[in-house]
């Protein structure tokens, strides 16, 4: 039986007006393009492990938002680890690999937000804004793009820290989700995360 | 990257006009009315449980909605295995603990259908019908029979495999869901388990 | 094709922490029980009116959420012509009748967040409590008011602007929203609107 | 207070295995890019009257979702007149406004599926399959047919009854349409409304 206000998360240092997520990084990378995907995958897998450091560093949230592939009957833990074993992206996996201090939401479909406790979760840490990363820029990543702007959040998508099977349907996704949802399409070494508070209270003054 | 149609269940089998549901009885009973609660939930354990075999003898799934607690870090088993060893109700989630073949839903709010995957789940495994049970009637258990029915799901709920603070209470919810949800609300050893599948077809054809 | 961030509502003024919803008052009483609900449903639409007045002249927003019984096709005015012409409780109906600047939304069941529109109209009222009222208090009101309780609103449901079949279903409902949903469920003229303001944000400090 | 099960259809002859979707087509074309999507609005708005005709003789349901540009205090029958009467493009509304038959349903957001009662709506349509059309591809329609794609719904998209600000954005979305969501994204004319029914039963066999 729950209580009144479930505290969805531990402490209170996790509300952030930001939030990082990794969509589909643990990934058994068993489909057909799965090399073609890999070859963009590894270089970004180091620009985002940088960013993700970066990240807690200032004490934002982490979300993972993941695929598991079928598996409603085990943890996500055990999907992680087969990924990193056994996987032919068990490097890619490896370094991205979610830590005690990460949050995790299995997600069935292709969008972040369909049918997952992904929004409650981000209300209840107070986010404002979006830092998207992940696979693959033209499909998951593009339609959590799109659900979260209708949700009003504002949204980093940095184009190194997403890919696709080929680099122009990465762009043009990036462009897509730059015009229709504003989103900047910045590299992650150009995101200043220190200003990002103020930028985002200072947003929801103006056109709320 | 998801794949075109994710299979959400590991084997056919599962799939079952039926589907019967357990709410929040895995707990660590750790507030204050919990010792009177737990006066009706140890009989109602036992009921439940017995309902549980005769489900998985004929393929039924059997679903887990349950509070995580806060805890969206760190994996339900975990918090299943906490409950069934210092919890104040330890013998009711050690009966009543799911095992390999159970599915289980995290919910972060009272109803089982808001903000979780429960309804893709069930589409999934076509489910027309609930055996809803667990704890309390008249909160977590009534508003996800709400939400079921919205949902157009048809609905039992064994008296017996319920439960609320109060005697009164339970019975006042189970009153509610059988005149507005048109909820079934029979002893759990009345549900004739064989009968079913006919039941719901004949059903779609009439009122669908 | 939509623009960037759509205007919601017509003006800044509609912007304000309460809101009144009015749920199913709009109704042509064509079923069984309905001269019995309407025995209590009359002085109701009395006080409730009353309630509109005072809510209006302080600028909050007044929502009617509203069955339109199957009518997908045609006009919701319509409906409520019909029904303050027509139905057996028109007179109820033509006193509570929604004016030019009152806001509508069609749910097509039960609960007036189901399916409907009302949470993206909420959050752009920046609305954070909800005077809920309305028919009936043990099946949409309820329902409603859970909805709302799981995505955070304060509640007020004054006892004296909703009705059941019967008063000791209606006290009952009302018990569960008091006990399980934080309610407010003072009299109408209770409802002290000019402090209002204040006290969700005072809220907001301490428990969000 | 809503009865048991609601109708949400006039009559039984509506529900199709199929449905016409058309999305933000009642538009008063008042943002700087109208003109040039005009150019391909107006050829669009014949084929699209001609779909509708062949589909309205076979008995398929035609549903309008759309914008109702932040008026959701009038009705949308009102924002058909003025869009017909005023806009830009008032030949296009014209050709294109729906009659008494058809469904409408207000989006606050871009796709059809967010916050509206299209989900439900189409549950008892009892429809399968979505043919989707309307303004603009690289947007509203993209993210409908993601939310439709989603919720298992098979998907055509035929290329000319849909529209982009360019062409070579519209057949970017459409090839994005094709290989993620699956979806038929022949020529209008090519779309044999005589045969589907047969085709999506068949496929629910194959691969639910």
């Amino acid at each position: 039986m729950p209580k009144k206000n479930i505290n969805l998360h531990g402490s209170a240092p996790d509300k952030h007006v930001f939030a990082l997520l990794l969509v589909d990084v643990i990934n058994d990378f068993d489909f057909p393009e799965a090399d073609q995907l890999l070859k963009y995958a590894r270089p970004m897998a180091r620009k985002l492990l940088r960013l993700k450091r970066r990240v807690q560093k200032v004490g934002m949230p982490v979300i993972y938002v993941n695929d598991n592939f079928g598996r409603w009957k085990s943890d996500f833990r055990r999907t992680v680890d087969h990924c990193a074993r056994h996987g032919r992206g068990r490097d890619v996996v490896k370094l991205l690999q979610p830590g005690k201090s990460d949050y995790f939401v299995l997600k069935p479909k292709h969008s972040a937000f369909f049918s997952t406790t992904l929004d409650t979760l981000l209300r209840y840490l107070e986010t404002q804004a979006l830092i998207l990363t992940g696979i693959a820029g033209n499909f998951c990543v593009l339609f959590t793009g799109n659900d979260a702007y209708m949700r009003d959040f504002k949204l980093f998508v940095p184009r190194d820290c997403t890919v696709s099977n080929t680099k122009r349907e990465n762009e043009s996704a990036l462009r897509l989700m730059k015009k229709f949802l504003k989103a900047d399409t910045c590299l992650s070494s150009r995101i200043v995360l220190r200003s990002m508070k103020g930028a985002v209270r200072s947003r929801s003054h103006s056109d709320a």
